[in-house]
């Protein structure tokens, strides 16, 4: 499974606002397309919008047409600001365009550019798989022989150059040949669940069974799952870590039912800066969210909604948080500042 | 808000299947219309399916054609069987219809029973009404005067024969002088909160705030509400309380807030025959219900899909249970039986 693809000089993306009920490739010959397919969310997940957007400044370096190496500079971070407001939230995107600048303002042949950005965008699809791929296997090693696990919205090879991080964990199980099947909760409003783990599993022949998001609780309840594996959007200095919502009630659920609670996000998650939960902002989102599904009206007109689109989950409630560079056990504002240092 | 009536010899439904996009009555002429009925969920919410198949004995009665009593009695448990079998979880169906019987069995004259069912339907029709309201002055005694109230489905108007028992509370407190406020889960996957509890709380003019089921809990969290009131389809001698999917989820979370929950329920709806919830068979439904939103499809082709109905609260997360005839605190198989005495 993979949303994003470099081919004979183009970039491949599966659009994902119509999975799972089509399956389109669309192809970007501009980086000015990779930026209305970031906009319109035909792709999404911070790494995967990261990784997309370094291959959007490989097209824009494809293209530029310039007398000498200042005006090549020039052009290029004209492509990157239009890149970089598409998600103004999501940090990877910057920090992709903004690596990619840095290689070719420390480049010594600006003609030679091209090929060079397109080679680091290469490299850091890879990067991205990689991490994943030692996450995965960090925390596969923390699961039993036969696990059913607990997944919430998407955390999967669609979120991420590939492999996935939550999924990653999933996908890495089952290559040390435990045996594992996935209960994925549909995930309302956006049904990342519903729509896209659901879909990445099944095409990797995963035994994966859909639930809706209240379900969770008496899934845990009747013994039908043994552990919740999860994504992560920012983890406070403490461990606290906001997630989309509804992680909150599952890692109370889970915690009640003596289940393990495992985050899993690659150390670039990680904002030690903020010292709990507190302090990360929650986004709240458009009524139509909930009130609509596919465009489909499902509830009065004009009736008042609110809607978060993360949630904070204290950190008590977390078993685990497992990361590319190992995992973290309470206390983690012991566990957590020591994987950023090995 | 009448969802159940009863007009010339015929049952007439609003059919919730479609609400809030439409509200369109159907009438039924047959014990088989109203059997349909039920188990399409054209009418729902326990209460509401015992005043319902009540009337489907009623109009059983009217069509048999009997040489005897006894060919009578045996046509209408025909009657009784079929309408019995709808729906497994609540307990409200088989005890309205047993009722039907006990009256039919009890009475002298044969040839009047078509009538003496059709009194007995609509008595146990205006019974509904009268408990709930005076459900609800039980319970809204029991809330603060400024109140911000989480419920979950629709325990309502729409799901009794009037008034309702989680909204018959809301609608005391108001009629109390009490200032409240609702949220309401959307309740997937049937979407009873969003279709019908929000629905029917805007007609009535009361502030509510739509969410998605995984929001609870963030809600709870961060201090929005400040009880939660929900119905109950049976409750076991022991307090243990069956409800619609997701109210477990709901209970260990206010639990762990410290946010009183409280079950709202006619004593028709105690099941003390079972000494706890483990006994009480739950309902599972077509995948459809949870992959298709209204006709829409929302997740892929053939997904494996698990779909209870409902789930068991234990009695421990349970801070009372408010019927018509007074409120039981912990112990509850000491309160419960009580109650009935009474």
């Amino acid at each position: 499974m993979q949303a994003i693809s470099w081919e004979h000089d183009r970039l491949k993306l599966l659009d994902q606002t119509v999975l799972p009920l089509k399956k389109v490739y669309i192809t970007c010959t501009t980086y000015q397309q990779v930026a209305d397919a970031i906009r319109n969310m035909k792709v999404r997940g911070a790494p995967a919008i990261g990784v997309a957007a370094a291959y959007g400044m490989a097209l824009a370096a494809g293209s530029i047409q310039a007398a000498n190496r200042d005006e090549f500079l020039s052009k290029l971070k004209e492509a990157a600001g239009v890149l970089i407001a598409t998600r103004p939230t999501a940090v990877n995107l910057a920090w992709a365009v903004d690596r990619i600048i840095a290689v070719a303002e420390a480049a010594e042949d600006w003609q030679q550019l091209p090929a060079l950005i397109a080679k680091t965008a290469r490299n850091m699809e890879e990067e991205d798989i990689a991490a994943n791929r030692r996450l995965g296997r960090n925390g596969a090693k923390l699961l039993p022989d036969k696990v059913s696990i607990l997944t919430h919205c998407n955390a999967g090879a669609l979120a991420t150059a590939g492999y996935g991080t939550a999924l990653g964990i999933v996908r890495a199980a089952r290559e040390m040949g435990k045996t594992v099947s996935v209960y994925a909760d549909e995930t309302r409003p956006y049904l990342q669940g519903a729509r896209l783990t659901a879909f990445e599993l099944m095409e990797d022949g995963f035994p994966v069974t859909l639930i809706t998001d209240n379900m969770a609780g008496h899934v845990m309840q009747t013994g039908r799952i043994n552990c919740v594996v999860l994504g992560a959007d920012r983890i406070a200095a403490n461990g606290d870590t906001a997630n989309k919502i509804g992680t909150y009630s599952l890692a109370v659920l889970a915690h009640e039912n003596n289940i393990p609670f495992y985050v899993a996000a690659p150390v670039s998650t990680l904002d030690l800066s903020l010292s709990t939960g507190d302090e990360i902002p929650i986004e709240e989102r458009s009524p139509l969210e909930v009130t609509h599904v596919f465009g489909q009206q499902i509830a009065p007109e004009s009736i008042h909604v609110y809607n978060p689109a993360f949630d904070v989950t204290p950190a008590k409630y977390i078993t685990a948080i497992v990361t590319d560079k190992g995992v973290a056990f309470p206390p983690f504002n012991q566990s957590l500042p020591q994987l950023i240092q090995e």
